[in-house]
């Protein structure tokens, strides 16, 4: 993935359409907690073992919803110059050193 | 972001630690949403403009809650077998056509 | 807030529907959260001050949000044997102590 | 539930601590969905049917975060002067003309 070129493309959007007064961290992380609900609500009334065998258009729905996610988690750490992989570097070692034997 | 080499981490803390019975993707939706909260929480407080001039020790909390979140995102499109960086692109595509002039 | 009466008529609505197989607590706790996260959208985009001074169409919206998420809880409380009105007073005297000088 | 009484009695708490330039309606549905996902960070990982038998202490938490929900959407309501008991016998109506038979 990457980041860089994909920041690069939301940003383009973003201009053309005049959003980055919209584009504050603080309603970037809202606007990212709203894509979550709506991968949340494909589940909420599923079985954890049908979660686990959904059909080809529930799955493309799921995919949707993590880019949306992905979309505003990208821009918001554009906004904070957040290195996003460097971030997730981190967290991973960390979690390794706490979780794994 | 090389999401083949995180997943296989992420697997390999998962199966260390006898996880994959709790991971079907319906709860690691809702895993990513509590993390989205807690992302969520830093700014519940913030004015919009404070939002974007956060002290070192919150951008890095920033940092980590959004590495939790792509953690469980990377963990449930593996379960799915879903090729996030291609749901990214297809819909980061989709957002060119619809808003881009 | 009749919260026995709700609880009534709420439960004949999900047995004429035959819900009640979807309405574990972990179910409901997820639908709450869908319907919260449709609160949250009517705001993502808003200042603060813009926030305050709602037009009547977006008020009634907001109401309907709330109601939405109030059912879900109190439908939640139902299934956990949980006095919903007994929680919340115990919240707030603790509340109370904690920050009433 | 008395809702009048329950909203003065926020009310005085947040005077008493200066919390009024804090609580604008963006930032109450923000703080709002944070307890949320608490109440959901409950159920992440149980099975339904484990989500149904709840230990006692675990019962008391959920109550807490359903009452800590419950305060900020007083509050919200309080802030849009939005009756919340008339909003959700709307909605309860609206439900009924909807999916009673």
């Amino acid at each position: 993935m990457d980041l860089e070129r994909i920041t690069q493309r939301l940003h383009a959007i973003r201009d053309q359409n005049d959003w980055q007064r919209f584009h504050s961290p603080k309603n970037l992380a809202m606007a990212a907690s709203v894509e979550m609900a709506e991968l949340v609500e494909i589940f909420q009334w599923l079985g954890e073992d049908e979660s686990r065998r959904l059909p080809a258009e529930r799955l493309e729905h799921v995919g949707q919803e993590v880019a949306d996610i992905l979309m505003y988690l990208t821009l918001l750490c554009g906004e904070l110059r957040i290195d996003m992989d460097a971030a997730l570097q981190a967290k991973l070692a960390d979690n390794e050193r706490r979780f794994a034997r």
